[in-house]
């Protein structure tokens, strides 16, 4: 074997725990440059710990609450995008090979096996991208961890209050080691979604199974096998595949590890293991600092408007004028923005075709929300961009790049055939953290999102299941709540 | 928004094809550095077109002989580790969930669907590390391919042939990428069996379900979307989780292309895609080159002995010796062997106490080898390592370094109580590229591995029937004759 080098011999040697190799002889992989000391603490087993020894009283009530919320945006965006080409492909393509019906599907009628529900909603929550947004990471936190414990809980008998708690030890979990790696993991190319996900799903599942610590860390181990995502498929299916692929993978992990499936006891940190590997920046304290004291699930955001945030400010300036006395579609004679350099380099497309397109158009956006007071999917669909009331007044938008204008802000004038004219300027757009959706807001987006999907009475109970997930005797009713009977 | 940069806030846009972004505008992510070039060839539709399009006759009888072998050491180190602990833990974590009984476990009764079925035997066949070994990239090459194809040869029709043409496929689709990528993506801490063993069994199975160009393009990227393993896990029941991992993950993104679950046409070569995230280097003419002409799975080894290649030599002048006239073991004085450095750097354990301690033990493994002729699992169990005679014997090897002495190399000198002695220089050990295991050696193997798993006229006939696949009618006989019936 001449064109064996010294590696490849090292490394094909059966049944060789190179770590263990590694530890031994300092000298076994010489072709490689010395490992920098690692100061890394554990936080594998720091984060096991966290994860099954917090308290649901120790987690104040406010993260509690901005959680519920999470819940209550997230169901109602699966159930939107239940009805959708890639949940029907999906849908039939696994059919054949599922277990028993032990979960049902948010917004449709059919039953599989806990791993495939949870893979089938958590595609369902991603595919209009109009989930909820962890800011500092670009994580979507809902979609892997409530995908994964939403299945769980019609498998086994899981109280509100315990759903909600491992609900947001799970979105602390991924975003937190989301945080440690981002932004480097992110430019890499990683989906940071599915990749960070698959450790709040197998947390947060971990969890409510009831996992030992030694399991708990073998769980977050397997996970950490199983990242999912990369940022090339953006556009394609396979991006909703992402979290939904994570939260089964992160079912998986917990399941194996509760019957003492192993893995190493460091995954996250090790020299080999998950964040050297997959970023070139790991900030442990991000993972470890102030845990259980400041919490990352309390700054979870919601989008008001299905389409991306560049566009928010104008949208929101639209919806807010429309609302204002005189105001009148049909007199509008043109729209003066000016707006954040980005818009224009982002949504600069003047004649959409098709609804998606509509999602990179300021022109269509704009006035769509200032004909239908919203923008919503249905005013991001083939049917909106072809509307004739439409397509005449974004040909009347005229927005202009100004450099003072910040990337949350728009200054938009709205002049009147008559000479009048209305004026905003939006400071912070509304769905950031400085201007959050009110409750009513996000009761309003639900039922935007079910409408067409189950009738109004039943999309009216399931927010209320979800408003009250805290008191449920088992939070498997929000499941039936919002699947089809 | 305060806190939200520039990058931020492109990338939280909802609905943004980042690469669409990208190319309608160069200055979309102003905070990194310029992207080079990209002379990036479309990998992934040459590669979904070489496993479609190539015929059962364009693959030269010498390629379809090796993988023949190959397919034969497989299901030998499958049946070999059923009845691990691992996979009874795997087994008994799954059962819950899974779906229809369509397929079998080698050296087992029960019966899964596909997916569970193909991560089980993948896990299986990877718990000895004892599997085939693709030398360039350490890649084990038959486990992901073969456990996705065996499964699905059970629920559709599958002829032998086509099954031997598709494990062929499968296999240098997988080496191929891992060359592409090898060693800068081993060396950062991926288990490249897994994270290249789903694409070769993804092209595998789609192939033999039929899938249209178009469909294996995206079957290739929803496996590059689901890559497993990180060295980190070796050592625990983790690294052959990988595997079979990647058999079920390779299987799943095929069921979904079939019917039109979309992903990107390139994958493996977009900017964001699979080698720029996964890897350091991207040697795309590994993929290409002499594809169809050049054949990776005509360079599969297997390995003779249950433990590390760095062993192998002295195992092999052990046994040659052993048979030699005059050979008599209890009349060893000394047993003296010039090694490689790497021989006593990792396996230098001079008294293990348990089997898997006997893997890193040369005074062991060469003292073993003596006693009873052979280096299988059953010389590297907790039996073998407190067996009187092999641990006197041991206390007699004496191994020193020998600079001239290559890795594939050793010189062994037995002393005998009456002053003669025995000498062996290996100058390439058993199992190597250039003294391959015999057909016959491949046999004893395989029936060593199924003693005490299934009856030894059953191992004869699965033998046979791996030998046969060329002509089988279906090749689901083979999985029904590795089962337990």
């Amino acid at each position: 074997m001449p064109s064996m080098d010294r590696r490849s011999l090292l490394l094909a040697s059966a049944g060789m725990p190179l770590t263990l190799a590694a530890a031994a002889t300092p000298a076994a992989a010489p072709a490689e440059p010395a490992p920098a000391p690692l100061p890394a603490p554990p936080v594998t087993e720091i984060l096991a710990r966290f994860v099954l020894e917090t308290t649901s009283e120790a987690i104040p009530e406010a993260v509690r609450r901005e959680a519920t919320r999470s819940l209550l945006n997230w169901v109602g965006v699966a159930i939107g995008g239940s009805r959708h080409e890639t949940l029907d492909v999906a849908v039939s393509a696994l059919a054949p090979f599922a277990g028993p019906p032990q979960a049902g599907l948010l917004g449709r009628r059919e039953r599989f096996d806990v791993m495939n529900s949870a893979f089938l909603n958590g595609v369902a929550s991603h595919i209009f991208d109009y989930d909820d947004t962890h800011l500092k990471t670009i994580i979507h936190p809902a979609g892997p961890v409530a995908a994964a414990i939403l299945a769980l809980a019609e498998l086994q008998p899981v109280g509100g209050r315990d759903f909600l708690t491992a609900l947001v030890l799970g979105i602390e979990t991924e975003c937190r080691i989301g945080n440690a790696v981002y932004p480097n993991h992110y430019d890499a190319g990683w989906h940071i979604t599915g990749t960070a996900g698959v450790f709040g799903a197998a947390a947060a599942a971990g969890r409510l199974m009831g996992l030992s610590h030694r399991q708990m860390v073998w769980a977050l181990g397997l996970a950490a096998s199983q990242p999912v995502g990369l940022r090339e498929s953006f556009g394609s299916m396979n991006k909703s595949f992402n979290p939904g692929r994570a939260a089964a993978n992160g079912l998986f992990a917990a399941i194996l590890a509760s019957k003492n499936f192993t893995s190493s006891d460091q995954m996250i940190e090790a020299r080999r293991g998950w964040a050297n590997t997959v970023s070139t920046k790991q900030d442990y304290a991000e993972i470890t600092g102030g845990l259980g004291q400041r919490w990352e699930a309390a700054l979870n955001t919601y989008k008001p408007f299905a389409c991306g945030i560049v566009m928010h400010p104008a949208i929101d300036a639209a919806i807010q004028l429309r609302a204002e006395p005189g105001f009148a579609a049909g007199a509008i004679e043109r729209i003066d923005l000016k707006v954040h350099p980005l818009v224009l380099e982002l949504t600069g497309k003047t004649a959409p075709q098709a609804g998606l397109e509509g999602k990179f158009s300021i022109y269509h956006a704009v006035a769509a929300a200032l004909i239908e007071g919203a923008a919503g999917e249905k005013q991001f669909s083939d049917r909106a961009v072809r509307d004739p009331a439409i397509v005449a007044l974004r040909g009347k938008v005229q927005p202009v790049v100004d450099a003072s204008i910040k990337a949350e802000q728009v200054d938009m004038t709205i002049r009147f055939a008559d000479g009048r004219s209305l004026h905003k300027f939006i400071e912070h757009a509304i769905g950031s953290l400085e201007a959050p959706m009110s409750d009513q807001d996000l009761e309003r987006k639900f039922a935007d999102l079910a409408d067409g999907v189950i009738p109004a009475d039943q999309a009216r109970r399931a927010i209320e299941l979800c408003w009250g997930v805290d008191g449920l005797a088992s939070a498997a009713a929000i499941a039936r709540g919002g699947a089809v009977a």
